[in-house]
């Protein structure tokens, strides 16, 4: 089943014909990216029709002026905005006098491949000029997997009825701007910029933030009789003019190699000279073994990444797609990055890190990669810890309390909606919640000792400070925030949030526990480091972890998502007109806060997180009181709700679920693809299929398998990392076959069952 | 007791030397205005210090695009900002070639003087040329209250030691911007101008809303030798240069005659044409009989609206201050104009009419004018019924539901944060009561049939539909509402928002059988025209008056504020360290939010609209319980606790609180006078005094008055229109003594008794 332009395939994502309108959304499915640097996938030569320019740098950012109509105390000044770096992939083509630009040249045959497999964007068509010439054009491009700082392209030219000539202008252009800048401000200056024969290279540096960034480029050309080639040096705009004459039928083909250096990397006065220098190692190396290199690095990811679906091409390319872009966000290889929303797809959020992180993309990388690569979202957080204290002291909390922020680039919150920043405070948990996931999946309590203890300190500090005690209830109670469900502001006793508070207490006390027990020196180090008074602080944690309020209603048997949650209307939400979806695009803000219901899983978050807790009857209780209010209106929300009804072999709930996630961006449910993709969300497919169909868990050490198979597939086979082992599992309607591909053996429970690998 | 650089004095108000660092203050304090137009204490003369340039012409205003950060469906386009308009002031002056300019000329001797009792403004001071020229200066000018487009000034010079030359540029200036404009566009555009030897005009107009306004000036000289006059007529510029010489100890006066008419009242193509017909008409009459109609006209005004204190003059000050700023904001001759927040005297909160009007100035209105003048306040609503219905549309309401603006200029809301916009709906409320207040006081029931009705069932419409039935409670609830305590937002039940509901719903149903009864043919064409179907509508007023939901707790025996109030920690706001207040500049909004600090009253409020429901024990209970909660971060809130106070006889409570208003802006409390007054509060300085002290309420058509006298007066006197009859109200130690200044006879209550007038 698929809804969309794009031809089905399992590794490769097609367009067929070109159509202008699709031309921006296609910029962000098709876009390319290596963790360290990305792209959309605009064109390389001009195109003068409708198109949102986004070329990123991992970690390069302005703060741009927070605009507010009415400011709260405690908003922050600016909001970290991704920034368009200047364009690299620029290739001028000229035929015989006339400029390509699809916008104005008659194409056919398009064909426009992502090949997901192997990282390659391809653009194949025959364009047809008004001065009567006719070409074949194959642009094919990468960003390197194996050498992050390289970008090559091959830009091939064959007429085909007559002999042209054909100037080739590859060049670099450091004249770039946002297209969401709050005041039409630049964020870019160059610093400076050279060019002769062999190289053209431009550095420039971001204001305020002072990053700076060098980009070079070498250009060959293979095939065709060269005629002239001219340097083209202007202001903030380097390259070359290469004139060419080319035969009918033959083939000449433009190579561009570049390189992109940072300071994030290198000394700010070297980028220039750096960038050239992966430039011109990039040409030596040549296309082909730049290529080879970069394939293998996918073949390599793909090994523990994969997931297989026999019988449904459209859900096993929309898998393939979700990984994919998964890892061209974020590999894991520097701590000072993150899983931006939109990736290198858009610039629509800003910032880079949400709570997305911990509770959506985290036990992905946990489960496809080795350790060191979720470990490393763990140190970013880590990092920023004193920030999130500062964050924490600037709303009025103290001795150590940290609030980390809702959305951040380096730490500092850059997030202005009161009820979101001030209020949606439950993301604290969640970085909690992701070391005890690391530590329960890997094994490795020594990072509690290492970098652990501290964060978990600090947040619950935080909310030990947070609760307050109702007279009233006699209760702690938590007044005044923002659940994961958005549509409900500023509520008293979230459920998910109280619980999350307590639960972090908790693991917090063990985590405690655990360093006082195996490493007692380095507990009585950051002891004294953190000022902790054990006869005081665990006591008061003990204290709200028992008495903590949970909302509650004894006739319905269920947790209630807040205070008073059944003062409202509940009516399912498929009682709604299909005019009013979804409500946030026709509800006034005050009847969706006043209405039942729920934009994203909140009480059911909680039964996710710690599904043990519950017995599957009060699982189901919940389940059927929340699913039917819930809109599912964030792209985060269904699958969480997919791993729930699995559980509850609820099979066809799961999938029609699964459906609304697994192809969300291929198949534009929201039509808003041409801003970017829902990179974040992307995790939740696979976290659908794996812990929801497969029933994956880690528990007690031990990996747990329950694997069910949706009626409409033949079988799916995924791939985990665990603990030193590569384990497939291949579950098809004949039973699960689970093999060991590397490692020391192990006992792993399927269906309940021990079996021993 | 006073704290402020400008000196005491019963009616005027007296700053001595200048001081560039009050000067915006001052602008602010000794603005003039007459309900049409307004100004602030702008100089005549250059200043090229910080200066907050504004003068204003009532009702002219221009949609400003909404800017937000985070933009919610319902939000409106627009903000209605007050305009600076331009100005008609100027008179440039040079002294032997040098400019006189108070920021860079020396002065000595300097005097600002605000004569509330006519209505004048004078400024005298000697100006100290770097040419030794040493000049005393006299500016004198009105905005007349007895012709309303008129504005005349007298500028006198006086060489001190020796003859001078002196150069007087009288002009207009249409080049004028408002300093809040939010993309920094132009409001205004020229349309055209005129200047010859006898009269200099100009007219603009705005953008967007198509205000014309012609602004004509005439200027004449008094004393000293003309030697040449010489008209300016430069781009939006226009006016004379006359050259004169004045012999030491001569005084030489300038006059200058303005005329200002606008498209409010003329054909758009005319407003030159009348402008300049109104200062032809100024000139002919002359400055002093000017002055002397509108002397007269003042006088009028405080025949019924004064307000004396014995014994404290920086009180009588006060008062008298708050009572000539209401009328200079607000006349009650033109049905399309409101009370502005900040009247002619600033910029800030644009718009022109919140609850504030209702809530607050209609009393003071209905008490001290003839009833037409309050009368108007509710018409200005009934013409914006339509807005009003569109408004509730917007945000999901039907069937002729009002939900009026937060914040309006033209019926049409323009204030934009969700949790006020949408939520803060009690205020229609107030505009339902501010109708019951009208009938109750003048006796006119007819209202209801002409004008109420339609106003009063739209209303009721609106909450009968805002309300939802809690199978949790068996009630009617509202959920997701911000009361008069606006820190505390998207709470559910506010106790005074629920019972204005029900009350609004009763009034209603009473109305409606009042006109029934006593116009039944008006009946028959009111429920046609609205539709209304009294089978179902008010039987389903009866169900939510009967089972509307109001939160309490048995154990204190006092209404909550809102669903679960006491699970905050309840403290009282004295124990806050004095670094911590006002909260508001200290504490992020979350912070403020969850704690349990009342900004402005909001139960007790209710306890003042709706006193005779209440005991006093009950009262003195829940003011007990609130009142030390209530930090009166609004300049709203005091007089309403001053009223309550005084009721349960704490008279020493009443005057502290009473203090914080009476001399709120003279005294800068806030530190925020420069940029306007504080107008609309300052109409619960009457309140304070006539309903709080006086004790005077209208019940069951008679006049009662219960009069207390706080320990630090010696006595204090005020006047009440009330049916036809004008009473004088003395109150001193040794005794009240009320007399009827005209009308019939009249039976009204003094203390419970019984007295014949």
């Amino acid at each position: 089943m698929h809804n969309s332009y794009l031809s089905l395939d399992p590794w490769k994502i097609i367009e067929e014909g070109f159509d202008p309108e699709n031309h921006e959304s296609s910029e962000s499915i098709f876009a390319l990216g290596n963790g360290k640097m990305g792209q959309r996938a605009m064109f390389e030569e001009k195109y003068s029709g409708e198109t949102l320019q986004g070329s990123y740098i991992a970690g390069v950012y302005y703060p741009d002026k927070t605009r507010v109509g009415w400011w709260k105390n405690g908003y922050p000044e600016y909001f970290a905005k991704v920034l368009n770096a200047p364009n690299w992939i620029g290739i001028g083509v000229v035929v015989d006098g006339e400029t390509l630009d699809l916008h104005e040249t008659k194409v056919s045959n398009f064909t426009r491949t992502l090949d997901m497999q192997y990282g390659v964007l391809e653009r194949a068509f025959t364009a047809h000029f008004n001065n009567g010439a006719e070409i074949d054009i194959v642009a094919t491009r990468f960003i390197s997997m194996a050498h992050d700082e390289v970008g090559a392209i091959r830009y091939s030219v064959k007429p085909v009825n007559k002999a042209a000539h054909i100037v080739f202008s590859p060049y670099i252009n450091g004249d770039v701007y946002n297209s969401d800048a709050n005041y039409d401000e630049k964020f870019w200056e160059l610093v400076a910029q050279k060019a002769d024969e062999n190289t053209a290279a431009l550095s420039s540096k971001t204001r305020k933030t002072d990053f700076h960034v060098g980009f070079a480029m070498k250009a060959e050309l293979a095939g065709g009789t060269l005629e002239s080639a001219t340097v083209v040096d202007r202001a903030e705009f380097v390259g070359k003019d290469i004139s060419v004459t080319v035969q009918a039928e033959e083939t000449a083909s433009l190579y561009k190699y570049v390189g992109v250096a940072s300071s994030m990397n290198y000394e700010k006065s070297t980028v220039l000279s750096q960038a050239i220098k992966v430039a011109e190692s990039a040409i030596e190396t040549g296309f082909d073994a730049l290529l080879e290199a970069h394939q293998n690095a996918w073949t390599k990811i793909w090994e523990t990444a994969d997931i297989k679906i026999h019988g449904d091409v459209a859900a096993q390319q929309g898998i393939r797609f979700n990984i994919f872009h998964m890892y061209q966000t974020y590999t894991g290889k520097d701590e000072r990055l993150n899983v931006g929303p939109k990736g290198f797809t858009g610039e629509k959020y800003g910032g880079s890190t949400y709570w997305d992180t911990e509770a959506y993309c985290f036990p992905f990388f946990l489960n496809t990669a080795d350790y060191s690569v979720g470990k490393q979202l763990l140190i970013y957080r880590h990092n920023q810890l004193q920030k999130a204290i500062e964050n924490g002291e600037k709303l009025g909390f103290h001795s150590g309390a940290a609030l980390y922020p809702m959305v951040t680039m380096n730490g500092e919150e850059c997030h202005n909606e009161w009820e979101i920043t001030f209020e949606e405070i439950h993301r604290n948990g969640a970085i909690a919640f992701a070391i005890f996931n690391y530590v329960r999946h890997s094994g490795d309590h020594a990072y509690l000792a290492s970098h652990g203890l501290d964060v978990l300190i600090a947040i619950s500090r935080f909310w030990a400070q947070r609760v307050n005690w109702s007279e009233e209830k006699e209760k702690w109670v938590m007044l005044g925030v923002t659940g994961p469900n958005e549509y409900e502001n500023n509520i008293n006793n979230n459920w998910y949030t109280n619980k999350m508070a307590a639960w972090t207490l908790s693991y917090s006390l063990e985590a405690i526990d655990w360093v006082k027990t195996n490493m007692p020196e380095r507990w009585s180090e950051i002891q004294q480091a953190l000022n902790f008074d054990e006869a005081i602080e665990s006591v008061n944690w003990k204290d709200v972890i028992d008495k903590m309020y949970y909302p509650y209603s004894e006739k319905k048997q269920i947790f209630l998502q807040q205070d008073n949650f059944l003062d409202k209307d509940i009516l399912p939400a498929d009682m709604l007109p299909m005019e009013m979806r979804p409500i946030n695009q026709f509800w006034s803000w005050d009847r969706i806060l006043r209405s039942c219901y729920i934009k994203q899983a909140d009480t059911l978050q909680g039964f996710y997180f710690f599904e043990d807790e519950f017995s599957d009857e009060e699982l189901e209780r919940h389940f059927d009181f929340y699913e039917p209010i819930t809109v599912h209106e964030s792209s985060l929300s269904p699958c969480v709700h997919v791993v729930l009804a699995a559980k509850l072999d609820r099979m066809d709930k799961a999938y029609e679920l699964y459906l609304r996630t697994s192809r969300l961006d291929l198949d534009d449910y929201n039509k808003e693809a041409a801003e970017g993709l829902h990179i974040t969300s992307m995790a939740g497919t696979w976290m659908s299929v794996v812990e929801g169909f497969g029933g994956l868990r880690v528990k007690n050490d031990q990996l747990h398998l329950n694997p069910k198979l949706p009626a409409a597939w033949e079988g799916y086979e995924f791939t985990v990392s665990f603990r030193e082992r590569t384990l497939n599992v291949d579950v098809s309607k004949s039973g699960t076959k689970v093999s060991k591909l590397d490692g020391d053996s192990l006992e792993i429970q399927v269906d309940g069952q021990a079996i021993q690998l």
